[in-house]
């Protein structure tokens, strides 16, 4: 049972990445936005900033990151009902939002955006798997380019930024790790993970999940390292990325 | 007060529209997607069909046809609200979204597509002033592509569409009639009009508001030619469009 | 395709408009308020000022005035569902007062009401066709009694009334213009307009629409000239009543 | 500590209730609507029957009744919010359409309307006390003039009324009790009654609540049989205008 | 037709209450708390303390007590849906919530806890009938136990209480009248009552509905005699509870 | 930096949970319910029957588990608002509900319930900390208890269940690993982990996140081995309370 023998639906190696872009948004006039491309899978991800915090904290003495997260509703394979016009949020929505927000606040620190809130917001344009962690990556482009614009115009008198974060989406079908699922390998996964690592190695979040079958510490330790494989190409391209913005 | 010594913010004579362009979308899977950039303001149209139709119509007689707009938090100067957090649709939403379906429902014949429903959905990117008029301009777009695939696919057998529209948007500022005014000019025009044509030459939908001045017959005259004029290019850039996708 | 030979279904002539009146308001404590009877159709206006201003205003400097629309349950043919119980307004009804909203504030000076906001409530008591001009010629005269009345109790010391606003509604119906269609009219018509004009001659707003038809600008330039004729009796009935109440 | 030492606002004497009326509605088309005056207080009152029951009621069996209230914005002293555009209804307002459904449904035989829905709306134009017992009296009014209609149009084939019934608000202001409380009176009593009787002299609904003070069983017989006498006449004017209508 | 002859479905006497306890709270960290029950109907009543008053008191002139109440999904013997994930409380839920912040702010002289708010809780945890009077009930020895706290910790200087509340609910059923009814013998009653009075003897509150059947007088006094017997039995119930609290 | 040296605020180990009871619940009537107590986190789980399955899915084929949660008023430190009167739930409470769902619907064949689904309700009696993985802990009480139930009154024929599931929460202080975190531990961690798992020994849900600070592959595999010797405990104390309701 050997991952070697596993013909994935789109041709990749068990511990192959989607072919990966950062692309210029088209939202030129925002304070940091990006096309964050993962296969099939496209976001929007932009940065902007408000200068106001939530009422439980003290605008003197820190700032907050916060973040929300939507599908466009041609993203799909059906039509995704407009939450906007449903009148609420799903849970599914609110949960990818909590963790798109955790996963970014560990970069920052909020006390030198004191009185500012940062809002990341990640439009899926289209959907075929893995778009929160695609979206945690791409959200930690918008804020560099965010923070270096707000450095630029001394709106920020101090780097707030300690490190990058980047996320994958693993999966076991039929026994096989797999790097990166897209959205028909998830719908038929025994198990999936997200897995959320800063740049300098270290874990910010980790969800493993039972879909159809619980799973071993064999399992989980396979997929662990197949992660850490995807995260190290993810943050090449979000240096590579930022470096040709930054020199161009 | 003639209009030659106007200098619109951007460079622009009064007569003269924005820099135009029809762009792939980035919704590759979607049933008919297309990027729509006029000037600085850029619009995701797409158009999906369900199998249903509301409950007041016949399935058997007839299909539907109708739109959503919504507006992508960083596509404004300030961050504009996620309506969907908020919990409902503004006033302005509704107004838009209605406007845009009561245009495209004019390009098709309902009883040809019997049983479905199109949704044309415009997702705002980028606003610098007339995104509904681009919405309904790259809405028509994104249908025809739609319809071009459901006849490929067989999905449906007769091509219901009967002509196609554009819309643009112009206003009038100290006296002069301005075409396709971008947001700086928008909010500080006394009158605005947004005026919906078919390519045939006929009207659809003509708002003409007071923005604290009322207007005359002349004005609503002279806002029509240039109206006209502006309109000539939309469908040329329209056609353009599609002929490159058809023949590419 | 003379109009003359369209008999339309209470008997009026395509450039007539139906019975019309304004009767005293049941609501005798209002600081204005007034039923406006347009055929079958009627609307109770009414006016009522509140002291605080919206946020985005500094009430120093101006006040503002809002309207809102909303029907009786038992003012259709069959019953109108309660938006109070379905817990939101619809899109129509939203579209409508927002369009009041923009006709009224055309009569007022807003910087002579500092520190005030004008609410115009229009309540269709009964509907056939018309209820959002009805509502606009109506609340023009219930806010015309408030101002008198806050003018009596020095609540405001300068007169803010600029100029008086009545509009018409049209249809095309099989290519004849008819002025001041009824509900059953505007359902077969296929085109309709909303005309909202100062009793000065200036346009305050002007809405034509396809209704299963598109339409031609000598269509257009036929429904403005009858609108002119109707809002004509409109601005001498407003009048005659205010003159009464005065007087009386 | 006599009652008839007390002054009432409006000069009544404690045990007399207020002018009262039922004036023609000015839904014209409705099944059944009248206006109920009782002093200040004004409500329209309207029936409409739908085609439908409830889920959980056998349409074969039997029908319906239900009802809805509102308070127009202008009905008061100050502006009452639309509840429309607050997105929900009030507790107020829950209680007392749930007070008048049941109150009404006393006076029907729903087996007799098999597969019906009849809906009472009550929506107060002026508010002056006393809207929820004027909403009884005045819908018990509508409901008889919808089945005459419904009877006439052989919509129904049995009379399904069963007894008439009215309302009538009282209170203990200083000790006193008072008929037919205003509003004024209502804010400052220590206790208030709502009683609900059938004109065939049987108990409907009893409320009686202290507000800013207890009460004993003597004030409670004191004000039940103030009530009666209240009861009585009102039952005297829906007779009267009932035959009128009948008649005239 | 003597009430003698009735067999009540838990064996009951007409006049007699159920098992009746106080139990101790779950929430041991509570302000105050305490478990009802009544035969099978069981609610947790809690009191908590909040620093604010609603805006329309001046908090250094007074406090305010509120009451919310809810059942819990498995209360019931068919799932009670949550009105949170409903996403809105019924009418029902508004209505008790409204009676038992009425019946308890009876109890307290407000002025005595200024800039406070007293929330009582009233959470069905089993629910056999008679529900809003348990919570009443229970509530009272809630605020009791938090109001000693509250002197106990000095965050009140001033015993605000004034009287103690009790309620019962009592029915006709067949003609006789039962006192603390369930729920089988709720869903069949003819007539139901929710009488609260006051330690003192005092009426707070009473509340007599047709229930399928009006009903005389006599019935009334019939079962407002019920009442009294009923409402001695938990008086000297929670004095007991209370004592053994002090004491132990 | 031994663990040996944390003392921990209500004294325990680093590697001691609290106190735990499973205690039977107040619901006598429910299907299956019963408290779980974990230190002084206490929580209501229940477990009712509705026999619907969602529309996604075919009644004949396989039946559905689903839960909710929600925390009682007077639960935590302060008052926690109760949402059904704000109109939705947080994020928090659809992040938690739906993680106990996962968990719950590991441990059942949903194809041995064709058309029916069981709710599981956790609410939140008191909570002190670890209330999600105490939900999931006395849901898997309550769903056995249910199952028993159902299959001696032949609802079910088959018996569904496949394994047991518990949780446990566990967080890193200074450093230091620490089992069964309370609510002040949790506030002050720096990483925190819920951990799910089978009796059998699978895992089910592993979710590890940073609350302040990252975390490495070494503290992960400190956390999982503690969260281990909960688990043991956990089961143990499952089993022990079903033996004895089954034997009792």
């Amino acid at each position: 049972m050997g991952s070697k023998k596993i013909i994935r639906t789109d041709g990749r190696k068990p511990d192959q990445i989607r072919p990966l872009a950062f692309v210029n948004s088209l939202q030129t006039k925002a304070t940091g936005s990006v096309i964050m491309k993962m296969g099939q899978t496209v976001v929007n991800c932009s940065a902007t900033v408000e200068k106001t915090v939530p009422s439980f904290l003290d605008p003197e003495k820190q700032g907050w990151l916060t973040c929300e997260y939507s599908m466009l509703p041609a993203s799909g394979t059906t039509r995704v009902p407009r939450e906007a016009s449903r009148g609420k949020q799903s849970g599914r929505t609110m949960e990818i939002q909590r963790l798109i927000g955790r996963a970014l606040r560990v970069t920052i620190d909020l006390k030198k955006i004191p009185g500012k809130t940062i809002w990341l917001d990640c439009d899926v344009i289209q959907a075929d798997g893995g778009t929160r962690t695609a979206s945690i990556t791409g959200a930690c482009v918008a804020l560099r380019l965010a923070v270096k614009k707000l450095l630029q115009t001394k709106e920020l008198t101090k780097d707030p930024l300690l490190d990058n974060v980047a996320a994958i989406s693993l999966g076991i079908f039929r026994g096989t790790p797999l790097l990166d699922i897209n959205y028909e390998e998830d719908s038929q996964a025994d198990v999936d993970m997200n897995l959320v690592m800063t740049e300098k190695g270290r874990f910010v979040e980790l969800q493993m999940s039972s879909e159809g079958n619980t799973f071993t510490r064999k399992e989980m330790d396979r997929l662990l390292a197949l992660g850490h494989k995807g995260l190290h190409q993810l943050f090449l391209a979000q240096n590579k990325y930022l470096n040709s913005i930054i020199n161009g």
